[in-house]
């Protein structure tokens, strides 16, 4: 999937165009253009991969750090004090386009998005201890 | 709001117990004690800032670097292959705590969450202008 030319390549590239927001070595964000709410940005990492878990340590750090600059734009360019950062892996997910990208999500009350939370049960400890077993041991192999 | 002292500073200084995922200089990762699936995990940097657009360039930075290689231990945990990673900021988006955290959601086919886009309107071309100008104009302000 990593290697395939994706739209958001094509985007960065200058390829196809954009509404771009903004530009560094690392990151490339622009205006959605079927926007959920008013002001909706993408963030991309210009390193092209798939899922946020492929990211190289280099480009994250880089995306991590453009994106509360470009959340700081998109409120004071909206007036919206309120927003979601949704980023999708895999198709289970609503994943669609497979170039990683945070979605900056402007909200209003009652706006009709939902992004909402369903279930309300209670972790068991048996399985938070499960997994961290297994979470502590994928972390211990990282550099 | 950011002066307050949240669940999640006491969670990071040890005060409240945590199923703790992952930890370093910044960053702070445990799972969710009410999972909307098996797996769920929040990352919160130790800066304690209610939203993302508050976050400093390091914290974010360091935010970043270590999200995808929480991922990829979520994912080795629990044999997930799609997720979300959701940030809420504001009243009218979700958010209940308010010191910043990525939530990361392993998805399966078919799971009853949703987070689901439900507009389907072009962004018009000089909607599109206007919002440009007011972020390029944010961003330049930027150090």
């Amino acid at each position: 999937m990593s290697d395939e030319v994706t739209l958001f390549d094509k985007i960065i590239r200058g390829e196809i165009p954009s509404h771009k927001v903004y530009e560094d070595d690392h990151v490339y964000a622009f205006l959605d253009i079927a926007p959920q709410s008013d002001g909706h940005t993408l963030v991309v990492p210009k390193e092209s991969k798939a899922y946020l878990h492929e990211l190289s340590d280099d480009a994250a750090a880089a995306l991590g750090r453009a994106l509360p600059r470009i959340c700081r734009a998109v409120l004071r360019a909206t007036g919206a004090t309120s927003y979601n950062v949704l980023q999708s892996n895999g198709a289970a997910s609503g994943q669609t386009v497979f170039h990683i990208h945070f979605h900056i999500i402007p909200r209003i009350e009652a706006d009709g998005l939902e992004f909402r939370f369903r279930r309300h049960e209670a972790l068991a400890p048996e399985r938070a201890a499960e997994l961290l077993t297994k979470m502590h041991g994928a972390l211990s192999g990282e550099s």
